[in-house]
């Protein structure tokens, strides 16, 4: 894996340090709960529910984590990123909370409502067009010409354990609960999310499996486990899952993942849609596409729950009034 | 006042008895807070988020607080209770909870999801016409031929002090936050809610205003503090409020909140329809019609919020997928 060693791969103790940097900034999420979903998903449902984080999803825990990390020199000589949207509103927030310039480098078709909202967090936003052009290029020139920092979207040590402080979390929720989740089903797409809390419940809840779930057509982290070796997406696939489309997993998500994850679950952007309108219906909570990717795992029966307890991270509700309606309409 | 004194109206001990009681069994719902809707409000505004309550709506405590202060011998001859929704899946929820059989009596054209959602919590539904039938007389013929327990929406005292826990838990969660309260909204329809935080807030934050927050031709309470006796709402009227047109404040809830409230805000249901979208897309929260007139109150300017921070209790999450989709068209 590139020289990738198990002495570079984030451990729980970058995962508590990550949660004594984000204690009492980022928010504390709660573990929601619905009789009516338990009853529609066959078992017990836990949901993380990410949504209601600062900036609305998950990619907030990563971003401060990595900037409070970042020696105040090279900090404040401002940071770049390049994001089609949760990792630029993270970006922004977390640059706006440490005082810091940032510039987003997003597409220029990414949802109106991540566009807007990564403005109002007081971010530069460069858009480039995604058929076209190279965001990498273009966030490797505003480095070399600002001496900015890059904050990668998921590769990077220091944006794993920020993510991790959700599997702390749901270790210590359900604990508080009395209960002992069967299994945890997190959304992925680079790796990150899953990557850090998969080492959080590891060491925390060891023996517990963990999955990642990803749309079809963006199945690259579920083949590459099975290949044993990192695979890409094939060109010109499509899903709603806005938030879910890299095209292949990261060097250091892949070794992480590798060691901690069961296994990659794949679900259909009909049952996301599905599983938005249920989240509404029963737990009251706006989720965005890529959030839903593991509660559309549990209703359309992808993994068995009878007399289980499942934890479903939903990991965030930037999502565009529209796309919205059209999910409860089903 | 009917003979209501000082001595009948529920106090601090009452609501600590009810917290108590619904320790581990209700959720302890969180303070939500976005920067974005700070700017939209023009000051700070922290929002209790009863829609993640069990059943989506704060009915739960209320219900379950009166149904466990009940003797067994009674409790178990079971509950009947009227409501056009949440109060109904209040009472189906704390019954199932108890063991104890339920009868809801609730309005034919009531949201399908609170008749659906009554019914699949376990509870007896008895429909009747809002334009031709007396629920009451329906709920007293069913007490009378079962020997079973009314349960009040509102006019009683341990529905009154359950409610209050809100009040309880916003005065610990601002403190755990650093934070004084400004002044307080609550939605109010018969006026049990903001008669029970506001007693609470009172004790605990004392000289903290509370307004109770009502839709345009329901402003019953309103007017009644104006006047100094409960006074009606014209027949007639209409709101997309289903969970706020009680036709007058109760006898026991108006003691209380002539005692204890700041005054009444009124709002109308272009503001509603407007504060849902903004919950939605701030707050990723969903919020039904008659659980927004507190931010819609904050949005559309009812009182000036500058360089102050309210608390917002959002009510209840229960609303048809096609009403809320109109409110996000806008």
């Amino acid at each position: 894996m590139n020289g990738t060693t198990d002495a570079t791969l984030p451990g729980l103790r970058d995962i508590e340090r990550a949660a004594d940097r984000l204690a009492g900034i980022a928010v504390r999420t709660p573990l929601l709960e619905s009789p009516m979903l338990n009853r529609l998903a066959g078992g017990r449902v836990l949901v993380k529910a990410e949504p209601l984080q600062r900036t609305g999803s998950f990619k907030f825990r990563g971003a401060y984590n990595k900037l409070s990390a970042l020696p105040p020199e090279r900090r404040n000589r401002g940071v770049v990123a390049f994001s089609s949207g949760n990792h630029a509103q993270g970006v922004a927030a977390a640059a706006q909370l440490l005082g810091v310039r940032a510039t987003i480098v997003m597409p220029a078709d990414a949802p109106l409502i991540k566009l807007n909202n990564t403005r109002a967090l007081g971010a530069e936003v460069v858009t480039y067009d995604r058929d076209r052009e190279d965001r990498e290029a273009i966030s490797r020139r505003i480095v070399s010409e600002t001496g900015a920092e890059l904050v990668p979207p998921f590769d990077d040590p220091e944006i794993i354990a920020g993510q991790g402080t959700i599997g702390l979390e749901i270790a210590e929720q359900a604990d508080a609960l009395g209960v002992r989740p069967d299994l945890v089903l997190v959304p992925c797409s680079g790796g990150g999310l899953v990557a850090g809390v998969s080492t959080a419940i590891a060491e925390r809840l060891p023996g517990v499996p963990v999955y990642s779930v990803e749309p079809e057509g963006f199945d690259d982290m579920a083949r590459s486990l099975r290949a044993g070796e990192p695979v890409q997406n094939s060109p010109g696939a499509r899903s709603i899952c806005d938030a879910l489309l890299a095209p292949s997993p990261g060097t250091l998500t892949f070794a992480v993942n590798r060691r901690t994850l069961a296994g990659g679950l794949v679900v259909s952007d009909e049952a996301v849609r599905r599983a938005m309108a249920v989240a509404f219906e029963t737990l009251k909570l706006v989720v965005e596409p890529g959030g839903a990717v593991g509660l559309a795992a549990i209703l359309d029966k992808r993994i068995d729950l009878a007399g289980t307890t499942a934890v479903v991270v939903c990991s965030g509700g930037n999502v565009d009034g529209r796309l919205f309606a059209e999910a409860l309409a089903g």
